[in-house]
Formats: C-alpha cells, sequence, structure tokens
C-alpha cells in the first residue's frame, strides 16, 4: 500500500498553507478548481485565484461579495464580475467555442441569482445557454410560450423557489435530462428552501435529479458535463 | 362568570362517560359529530353512532375498519360500508337534494381512498361532487381535458401525494377557492406526507388553502360549507 | 400538442426581461397578479407595477419595505401604503362596491401585521371586512363579547401566533369556513411558526383550512374568493 | 472525595445484576421506584416488583402488556390489572387517605389511557382525584359544564392529542397550576404527538407545565407532589 | 347560548384597538395580565402598562429592550428595570409579604437572565425565592454544597442550557415538585434550545414539568401558582 | 384558452376510472409509463400492465411483492421477476441494442436491491450497463481496482446507504456527470436515509446530482436519458 | 495516476459477488472486518463469515437475528450467540490475552443490549471489560458506589437512553476520555434516540465524543482501539 | 445521605456571584475549568480568568471576541490570542513538554478555526501536534500525499464540513482512533452543520467518535486526553 499512495503523491498540486490548490483536478475533471468564497478571507480568494489563473485555465470564484471582487481585481486586472450571479470570472487563454444545447428556466424573478450562477457556470464550461426566466406555473402559458426554444436543450436546468412545481411540469414534458435546482425563495413553512428541495425530490415525473438549495453552480457543471457527451472537443 | 357559564352548561349533550356525544353541533355547525375512529373500541364506535342516529341526523365515521362496521352493523343494520374511503355512513330520515359543485380533483391512483372520502362527505353534506381522477402533472393533458367540468365548480378538493404539484398547476387556472389535501402517497424524503404538506402551503398560485396530510374528510367538510354559500335550504 | 401549445403562447403577458407581467390572470382568476417584494429589487418592483397600473386595475405589493414605498411612490405618485400592513396599494380605475362579509379575528397585538395584511387583501378585492383583534384565548370572554359581529361572517379568517389555539375554538363555534393563519409570533419551540401551523392543521375542529405562516394576503385573497360566491357583480 | 463517595454508597439500594432497585428512592423522593415496562422482560419486571412489593411499598408498573400481568401475578397474586392504563399494582400495606383535589381533564375519547394512568399514579400517591373526560374545544359547552368540579382543584391535569388547544382554554380560566400532557392521538402533520406538544410548550396561558408525549404517568406524579403541598401526613 | 355568551361579555376588559388589556384575569388567576414586549411597539406596551397600573396592581414586562424601559419610564416614572432579566416591573399599592420557599437553580453563567426572570417574576407573586446559580453538573459538588438550601423548598426552578442535565440529577434526588426550563444556551447540535428542552422532557426522574426554550417567566409563575398552595392571603 | 385545451385533450390516453393510462408518454419522453406499485390494488396493476403491454412497448412495475408478480403473470404470462430488485418487466416488441456505458457503484451488499433496481431501468431503456458492487470506502482500495471498468463511463449511478460518502469520492475522481442514490440502509441517526441524502446534496465535489432515497429507477431513467446523448437511434 | 491506482488494486480482497470481502482490513485497522447483519440475507451473512473465518481471525457479526445465528452455525459448527447483544462470535486462532481497561456503564435495565454489544465487542479486540449497569441519574448513589471500578478504567462506555444525562455526569468526574452511546429507549419527545443523541453531543463535560444511537459496536470498537495504546502486543 | 454530600461540599470551588469556579477540576480531570465565552459579559470572563490564573494554571478562553481579549489583556497582560481559533490564553508557571502524536486533519480552508481550536486545546494540554490541512476529498491525492505523516499519530482529530465524507475516508485506512469534529461550513441542504454531523455519526468505517458542530475544543481536549494514555508524567 505503502508504494502506491506514494505514486498517488506526485500528483500535482500547490501548498499554500490554508489551502492545497488541486492542479491536477483539470486533468481529472475536464475543468479547474472553482473558488467557494463563503468561509475564505480575501487574501485566501486572491492568493488562490492567481495561483489557478497562472495556470491559463479559465478562473471561477462564486459566491463573491463586492469586496471580494475589488480585492481580486488589484491583484487581476482582467478580472469580471457578474452582479447577479455574485461571480467573478477571470477568462484564460484558452476560449472553447460554445457548443450543445442547455436550457436554464426559472420560476419567478427572485430566482435570478441562482439561475444566473447555473447559465454562467454552463457558459464558461463550454456550453451554449439559452435562458428561460420567469416562467412558475401560477402563469403557465408562459412556460408553453416558449417550448420551442426549450425542448431543443440536451439537458435542462430548473431553477424554482416557493413550492418549486415547476420541475415537475417540465419534467412531465421534456425529453432529455432535467436537473433541479431548489432555492430559499420563500417564507414560513418554506424553512429556507427544504420545501422546494423536497417537492423536487419527491417529482412524479421521471428523469430529474437535484442539487442543494441555491446551487446554481452545482446545476450548471453537471448540465455542463451532460451536455458535452458526444461534442468534439469538448470531452475530457 | 358562574351565572355565564351556566347556561352554556345547558346545551344539549349525552355523557356516555367514556364520551360526551356533542348533539348541539348540528345546530351550531349545521352538521353533526362526526366519528373518527381511530383510538377508539368498536364497542365505544357503535355506542356512540347509536346516539347519533337516534336523532335522525346523516352518521359518518370515517377511517374505519372493515371489523368496526360489521360490528356497527350488527346493532345498526342500515349502516353502508364505503371501503375505498374506509367510512361507514348511516343515512338520517331527512334527506337534502345535492346542489352546488364541488369538484374532487386527484393526482395518482394511490390517492383514491382520500380523494373518496372528501367526496363522500361532501356529498354527505348537501354537495353536488365531480370526481376527476389521476390527472397528476407527469402527464398534464390528462388534466386540460378535464378542464371544462373542472372549471365549473364553486369550490375545488385537490388531492396529491407526491411532490404535490398537481395543487399549484389547478391553483393557477381556476377562479375558485381551492383545498388542497396533501396525501402520504409518496417514500423517502416524502416523509409520510411532509414533502406535498409543504409543497402545497408554499404554493405560488393564490386561493390555495391546506388541510392536514390525508385528511379527506376535512377538505371534503371544509368545501361543502363553501359550496352551501348563496344555496337556499342548505345555510345552518 | 404543437398546435395546442401555439394557441396557450397566445395568451397575453409582458416580457420585461426579469419578469413576464401575467396580464392573462385577471380574466383567468378574477384579480390580477400581485408583487410579492422580496428577492426583487426596487427598480424591478418600480417596473412591474407601473405594467399592471397601466391596465387600470388594482395594484398590491406586499412585504414592501418603507425604502421601496418611496421608490414607488416617485413613479406612480398614486400609490398609499399600509405601514402595519408593510404593504403598497395603487387603486385602479374601476371600484368595487364591498359586499358580503368577512371576519378577521386576530389572538394578540403582535399578530397585527399579519391580520392587517389580509384584511387589506379582502378588501382590495371587494369584501367588506370586519376586524376583531386581540381576543386570544388567555382571556377568553373577549371573544364571546365580539360574537355577534363573527356569527354572521360568510368566511372567518383567524389569525394566531404562539399556540394558535384561537382556531380550534373559533372553529368550534363558528358555522362558516375558516382560513387559519398561523404567525411566527413566538419564540423557543415556537420555531418561527410552526408551532402554530401544526396546532391549525391538527385542530380537532372541522371546516379549518390552512396557510402558510405569516401569510396573511394568501388568507386574505382566498376569504375573498368564498366571500363573493353567488355575489352579483363579484364572480369572474 | 473519595471518603464522600463512601458514605454515598451506602445508600440502601438491591442489585440483581440487570438492574439495581433503588429502596432508597421512598426515603428521597416519598415515593418507591416506579416500574416502566417497554424494554424489560417479563422475568425483568416479576423481580424487580417482588423486590419492591417485600418493601411494603405500593408497587407500580406502567405501559405494561396483558402478558406481563399474567407473569407478574403469577407471582404476586395480589397484583391487580387496570386495562385503560395498562399499569399493574401491587397495593402495600400502608394505606393514604385521599387528600387534596386533582382534576384530572382529557379532550377526547382515544386520550383515555394516558388520563387513566394520570389518574391511577395520582390516586396510587394519595392523591384524591376528580375526572371531567371528553371534553375538547370542538364543543367547549362541555368543558363549562364540569366547570364547578373543575375550579375547585389544587392542580389539574389536562391532557389532550390533536391539536392540544385544550390546555391553554383550561389555562385560561383556571387560579391553579396545570400539567399538560400531549397525546399521540392525531395523523399526518401530527408527528406522533409533536403538534400537541408544540401547542401546550408555547401555551399563551401562564401556568403550564408540560411532560412528555403520552406520559400519564409522569403528570400524574408531579400533580401528586403539587396536591400533598400543605396536606398534613402526606409530604415526605 | 346566546344569553350565556352575553354573560360572558360583561367581563371587565378594556379596548384600546390594538388590545383587549383583560383587567378581569387578576381576578380569574391571582394575577393581572403581564405584557410580553417582543413584537409591540413602544406606543403600545406604554399604553397597555398605563391602563394596567391604573388599577393598583404589580405590573410586570417581559422581555423588554432598554429603549422600551425609557419610553415606560417618562410616562410612569416609578419603573423599575432589571437589566439581567430584561424586565420591566411597577409596584403596585398593595405589597404581599413573601411567603413559602421557591428554589431557583441555574446551571451556568449564561443561563443567568432566565434565571432571573423566572426569580422576579415568582418574588413579584409574593414568593420568597432562593437563588444557586452556576451549579452545572460538570462540577456537581458545587450543586451538593446548596443542597440544604436547595432541599427546603416547597418547589423547584431548574434552568439550564447545553444538555439541560442539572434538571435529571436535581430531579433525582429533590422531593418537591420540579419546574425545568431549558435554555438556547449553546451551538451546534443544540438547535437553539431543543437539545435541553428534549432532555427535560425525557427525564428519567419523576416529578419535572417543563415549559418553554427560556420561558424563564413562565417558570417563575408555575411555580408562584404551587407555592402558595396552602398559604393564608395568598389563593385566589 | 378553451381552443388551445381543447388541442390538448386530444392527446392519446385511456381512462380505467381509477386510472388514465397515458399512452402519449412514450412519444414526448421516449419511453412509456412506469408503474410505481404501492398503494395500487393487484387488480389495478394488471389492468395497467395490461393496457400499456397492449401497445408493444417495455412494461416496468417496480417496488413489486411476489404476490403482485403471481396476479400480473398469472394475465401476461411472458411478465419476468427480478426478485432482487423487485421488479416486474415485460418485454415489448421492439428491442433496442445495448449502447453506450452506465457504471452503476453501490456502497455496501444492503444496496443491491436500490443498484439493481437502477441497473435493470437502465438497461430496459437501452443502455449498456456495468456493475461495481459493493466497493464503499471503508475498504477503498476495492473501488481503485474498479477503477478502469467505472472510468469508461458515460454516466455513472452511486448507491451509497451509511454516511454515503462513496458519491464523493468518486465525484472528486471522475469526469463523468454522476447520479447519486441515498439508500435507507443504516439505522439511529440515519433517520431512514436523511444521513445519506443530505450527505450527497452537500457533495464537495461538483458534477453530482441525488435523486429522492431508495430511488434506484430514477436514478437508472434519468442516467439512461444522459447515456442516449449523440446515440443514434436512441433518441427521441 | 494509473500506475498508483494499479498498486492498490493489488490489495488483498474476495470478490463474492455481492461482496468484496477486505481481507486487508485486519492489517490496515489491526481487526479484521465485522458483518452488520441488516439487510443481508442469511446465505449472504453466512458465505461472508466463512470467507473471514478461513483466515484464523475472529468473526464478529452484530444485530443476528437469532434465525441467522441458526443458519451460521450450521456452516461453522463452532459459531457462539450472545443473545443479549444479538452477536455471532466465531473464535479465531489466535487468542489475544485481555489487558488494560475499559469501564462499560449503562444508565437503565432497557440499555442491556447496547451495552453489552459494546462489552463484548471490546472483549473480542483484546481489552479487559468492567461492566457497571443500571446506574442511571435517577439514583446517582448506585453510580458512586460503584465508582473505585470506574475511576481506574483507560477508557469508558457510557450507554444511555432516555435523557441520557449519565455521560455528563461521569464526563464531569472521570478522567479519562469517554464514548458515549444514545440509545432508543424512551418514547414520545425522545424521537427513536435523538434525545438521547442531542444530550451527549452538547455535554457541558468536555472529553465526550458520541457514536450513533444503539451503536454498541462502534463505542465498544473505540474504545478498544484507546484502550490499546501503550499495550504491548496491542497495537497494529 | 446528609453527612456524603456535607464530605463533597468540601471540594475547592471559588463563589464569584454569577460563577462558582471549580478549582478541583484539575485534580479530577487532570486539566483545570475552560471559559466558553459566549452568553458571559467581558467582566464575567475578566474575573474568571483571574481566578483561574491565580493557581499558576494555564488558563484557555473559547471563542472569545477581539473586544474580550483587549479586556483580558487589560488585566492580564501575558494573556496571548490565536485570531484564527479565536481564543484567549494565559501561560501558567507549569511547562509540560510536548509528547504523544495527535493528527489534525481539515477538509477545508474555511473549516480552519475550528482545526485550529483544537490544535491549540490539544497543545495546551501538552500534546504534540500534527497539522495536515485542507486535504477534502474532492482531489484525495493530497491527502494520501500525507499519509506518512497521518499514519503515525496516536489518535486524530478530522474536521470537516459540507458532506463530511473525509472522516470515513480516514477512518478507513487508520490504525487510531478518530475523532470527528463536523463543522458548520456549507449551505442550504447543510442545515447549519447537520449534514456533516449525519455523515460522521453514519460513518462505515469503525473507530470514529463524533463531538459536536464546531466543537474544535471538544476534540482537541478529548484527543489530549487519549494522547496522554501511557505517557510518562502526563496521566492525572
Amino acid at each position: 500500500m505503502e508504494q502506491a499512495l506514494e505514486r498517488l503523491r506526485a500528483l500535482p498540486y500547490e501548498d499554500l498553507g490554508f489551502a492545497k490548490v488541486d492542479h491536477h483536478r483539470a486533468l481529472r475533471k475536464g475543468f479547474p478548481e472553482v473558488i467557494f468564497c463563503p468561509g475564505k478571507t480575501a487574501v485566501q480568494i486572491v492568493e488562490i485565484a492567481r495561483r489557478l489563473a497562472s495556470t491559463g485555465a479559465n478562473v471561477l470564484a462564486t459566491r463573491a461579495a463586492p469586496e471580494v471582487y475589488k480585492a481580486v481585481r488589484r491583484e487581476l486586472p482582467g478580472a469580471e464580475y457578474n452582479a447577479v450571479a455574485r461571480a467573478i470570472i477571470i477568462r484564460g487563454t484558452e476560449k472553447l467555442e460554445p457548443a450543445g444545447n442547455i436550457g436554464v428556466i426559472s420560476a419567478g424573478t427572485a430566482d435570478l441569482p441562482v439561475a444566473e450562477e447555473a447559465a454562467l457556470t454552463a457558459e464558461l464550461m463550454g456550453g451554449r445557454v439559452n435562458r428561460v426566466y420567469d416562467v412558475g406555473v401560477a402563469g403557465i402559458h408562459r412556460l408553453f410560450d416558449s417550448w420551442d426554444r426549450i425542448s431543443k436543450a440536451r439537458v435542462l436546468v430548473v431553477v424554482a423557489g416557493m413550492e418549486g412545481a415547476l420541475a415537475s411540469v417540465v419534467g412531465g414534458m421534456a425529453a432529455c435530462p432535467i436537473i433541479a435546482v431548489p432555492t430559499s425563495v420563500g417564507y414560513g413553512a418554506h424553512f429556507q428552501g427544504l420545501a422546494s428541495l423536497l417537492t423536487m425530490l419527491n417529482s412524479c415525473a421521471a428523469g430529474v435529479a437535484v442539487v442543494n438549495i441555491d446551487n446554481g453552480f452545482g446545476a450548471g457543471y453537471t448540465a455542463a458535463l451532460i451536455n458535452r457527451i458526444g461534442l468534439e472537443g469538448h470531452s475530457p
């Protein structure tokens, strides 16, 4: 066992003391490590971003407060900020042509930050994204009006708070896999997203898989992994 | 205060030792007491039923096991049993003409016992009931096909387990009030009906009020109270 | 299916990018879309309000902070603010004569914001509303003193925090349907309204249906739907 | 510390291997150890009962299945069984004259086993008990009719399932302390007694303290401790 | 029924619009209404306090922020403030001689605000109170050292956060009834007091009844009700 | 709107009274309706199976007890039974060549029924499936030994009970999307699958989406939808 | 990475199809794999036991029903059964002399099965075990009487249901590390062990670590790992 | 019993009114009382620290805000502050040589405060500590690279938020006991640490015991107790 471990040890990562930046991830997963900002200091985030950027890859930092962005931009002037998605992006040297078709559908206006995080992540990973927003089931004809665009997707991300019924309705009609994202939009017996989460986990429509509450990043990432299947130049 | 209480004491009820049968309820609420069977012995149920039946009113006993029905029928030969709804009925001397229009909609085949309990209760309380079953959102065109019948209701009862999305979809389209009944049909993260309950409480469609999990009786009763508004000869 | 969807697409709504304003709702439900403010920016709320107001309908925005009201008033000078209910109202061109009889009963002084949201919503939807406040069961004679007014209602809204027992006590006496609103007033094992919610869902009195914690709007809306049954000029 | 512990060691108890019977408890608490049957084998229960009975004290075994009673009676022929309360009693040599006034009030017929466990325990501990059963808030005049008897109690035990509102209503009227017992009678969002428990813990009426779900024994015991205050010959 | 209600209506209370001050409570329960401040505005609190004070009774307002006290003192200069217990007191014209013996025991320094609220309430209601603080089970000899004082109580209030084991240890030794108060002192899997609450509800020691998390007032009130049993001039 | 609904009504389904069999689903989703057995009577299941089989499609009934299978086989002699997966299969007239590559990985022996349900569903929907069982993290070298086979999958299903850590470990190494299935295998603080569910929803590895507890069917279905992307003759 | 994995693959395990028996575990952890029976068929358990026994190691199967034991004994006649602990043991060829000092303390008679599982596991792993049973805090002098034996332990296992206070009391006095095991013994607001679990996780005494509800095996195993520190011939 | 208690009373502690400082703890447990700051005022913390420091022992105050540190330093100039761990340390007169080997492993950068609290506590109690940070399972080769250092520990502390899988992976490989610390690092269905807590309690790897969420202190303390077993001069 000792010898085997020795080899695994040789995989590339960089030790910053407070963090071990996993440079091997890009090889292993096809995409580099992404920085989840909460609980990290601005100094730590800047340092990790700098190391990742130095490899020429796309860098993505999610749930970044505006102050964090300012700190990053000071060190890395090319950094961009998507205020709705609360995300920092540093574009790498190589650019992937957007391909495939990922639909991102959201139920209400308050779900926008999560939906945008999903869309942005998927785009950064090479997917072509179609946004269809504010089509919740209280006015279901709005969903039907966008059905042409929706029905062409290889994979759909459905973002909804409140009772989260949109995932089931879309799931009952669409032929492609669906990644459902419950949001914490709601109050009272919503319990900070639990209600939407349970709705989506119990969907009577088959083909619906779920990520964590407000996890737009995870949904966009998974959708991008699905979208690149069979796309030339996109597989790892 | 003593004198006031003295008067309230004079209201009619019958003391059986283990139970105090509330004969005043029919006057107060417009419908007599209903027997909820779980936790009561067959002997107790028979005795309460006999006292209620003696007033000539309709008697309803819910969640009654077949054995309980047998015990009741031995004493009260006119008792009927609705096996799907698990309910015992003893029809009273006066018969109310069915009136109004109550729609009872259910999502799946496994929701039938709850839906039937609601329909039966509403009928016994003088409502005319329209049943539309197995129209869950996984095949939403089945719901649309029955829309004509649904849209004419004064009040709708929507019964659904799993993710319970049907209440929101119907709520987004219907103009009348909706009483939603979450059922315990589901598994895993359904938590015995919690998932459907939370869905319905968080409905993004307005005009949806909710009763307890599997409470077909309560939904049918409330719908009947709503249905009789403005109906001649039906108000208390 | 394609053709059917095409027709549904033709229903009127307005796409603002971040929102799709559902102008068809007034036709479908009898009342226009209502703006739930949390999670929306002031800019978005102002824009949606402007579009809804342009149709001449009543506009209601709930859970609106005073800052939001200021932003709305700047654009729409006729906007009013009900500080207790935290609601913005823009009165439409057509005015419905208040009719029917909706009782709004609350248990304690701290429940006032929710009770007022219910009363205001019901009034805006054409109901005549009777307010009976601070009649919780710790001093039950206060409830009895208002019973004359309560007993004449077509439908009752009962608002209560703490243990929420008021809904059951009223439910045991009243002949009309009851919409119960649990509030988050309480502490400790109240779990932000869970205690009142469970109390009301488990009411031993029949005819009680429940809306989400603190959902005064939903209760007022449902009560108004019930209240208008059989009222001339009020049905959709 | 060693010496202090040495003295505590000298307190009387009997080691049966699987159990250490605490004979000192009668001195310390004024009442001997009580046997809670679930999780103990019949053989173990019989043995503990025999040791306790040998001191001449009253013996009480709660939640005892009929089979357990049969096993006990075989060894201890004087043992009695209260089938409703599911309790075994072996009366001791000394008999306390019933004194004071403990009211035991219950909401519904299905709450009887818990109410009887409370009443029986209180009686065995020397209290005079007044039973008032089936006076739930759905027919509140039944409670008022018994108010004379209730209002004379030194302490009240209030037993209720479903939404458990009875504790608050009684608490709003009574001048004495109240021990509230939530029961597991209910279904769905009752969550096996959680709903009644939360109701009682959040009572808006002061002077209400709560014991575990279905814990009739604990309520009866606490009520008896309160009842004996100031009663000659009853204090420890 | 109408006539009976008419009489109950005649009971004294004062309608302030936002509140109905229950002047009858002092007659009914032996103590006047107490003001629970959260959710009420300073203006409302001042007004209610003024009405209660005008009857010459003791006035107690719990969970009062310092700002609220300042507002009250401006109107009612005799008002006192207990900063630890966060309570406002306005002493009435009649003074009850402290009597009986109520022990208030707390586990840790952070539990002091709750323990003081209990002690203060009990004193205001005529009880003589013995405080024993910071005797948690991590250093159990500190409890034993105070046992002489504790063992003489007619009733004990035990206040504890963290795992709340103190209630069981005291309950295993004391001969009098115990009112246990779980506090929200803790973190992580303490879930804001749930851990202490469950501990106390499941106490293996008999004679322990529980009030809501952090409800020092309720415990002091109940203890005072128990303490006054058999005390001359203290019963209602 | 009426005309639009009229068209949707024309979509094919068959009304059996207790069920509306959705024949349109095969067109819409690419796979026919699947029968979830719990809550349905054997008679209902047989009837639905017969109608689905009559179209020549594959029929799948999940969570089927052996008795149900016997009832089905009596009517439909070609029906097969997979006892581990508790599933009934009736093979249709058309046979899809297995294609793509779906890995199904499970953590422990007790997870087999869920893993087999996933594998079976995926196979029936045209996927080629690779099973790798009992490779939980307590002996992680067993997982590494199968890595060659695992790393070639287009999509992975990871099935795990207990703490469900396998999904994260696989997710940290694999380049393809992962559908994680928490199982109810565990006890105590596992809360019937809640522990594994939360683990998987909170995975620190990106690219993991989750289905309901024990929902092998849903995972297999979703994996099959992903697997068929870009496969000729497999898309709908 | 491929080469590293290749080496890990070479670690010894045996593939039975439904299980991969991890023979390397004894080397890695110092003790062989243990069979957790629930969810495995008798056939599977017998087969795994046979493979493990063939290496000459001690075999332990926990939570084994008597039927499972019978099936095992048929194949492996040397198998023993501890009925209280519900465990099957097959003693290996090498015998470790019991050493060190592990105290196993339990609160009540109903906790015996869990306590015995812990004691048995610890003994099988080479520990000398001291059992002290039925010393719950309701009669705390029973604990003090055994303190001499308890205070000499290198590590303590404390097993308790109900409110689980014993762990804190022991933790406040003992100088060695404590492994606390909450049991599911209790009812109502015990929530199948949740109450004891939370108590132990929130212990105010330092040095207490917790295992899953009813997990006597895990506690005994961890205690044995701690006990063998510094013992000659016991470390791996 | 009275005499026994008298002796326990003689154990040394100091009564500050708001706190009873337990000077006997150092004798009993081998380490003095530690100050948990939340819920205590700065004045109280300073006073307790001063009393403890006066005995010449090491003083540790956890979860201390910077303001609290400033207040302490004003009175006790030798006080140090570890800002990452949020801990105040006052080094005593006697210094223990670091001995043994405690590994502290953490999963992510945001888990640092908890990991440092554990490491610091263990060091203060005489342990030699090895830190291995940011080796979460999303990049598992980072863990393997540090395995040499990890595998030499007598006891391991594993700190992880999100899904907390690291504890199981380490537990599957290590031969020593593991104290697992779930952290509140996560969001959504993490429920403030519940997800990591459940993961660790349900670990399929044996030898893992768990402390409260974010309880770095408790883990470090328990690990130090384990580490000192058999170390000369370190046992109490």
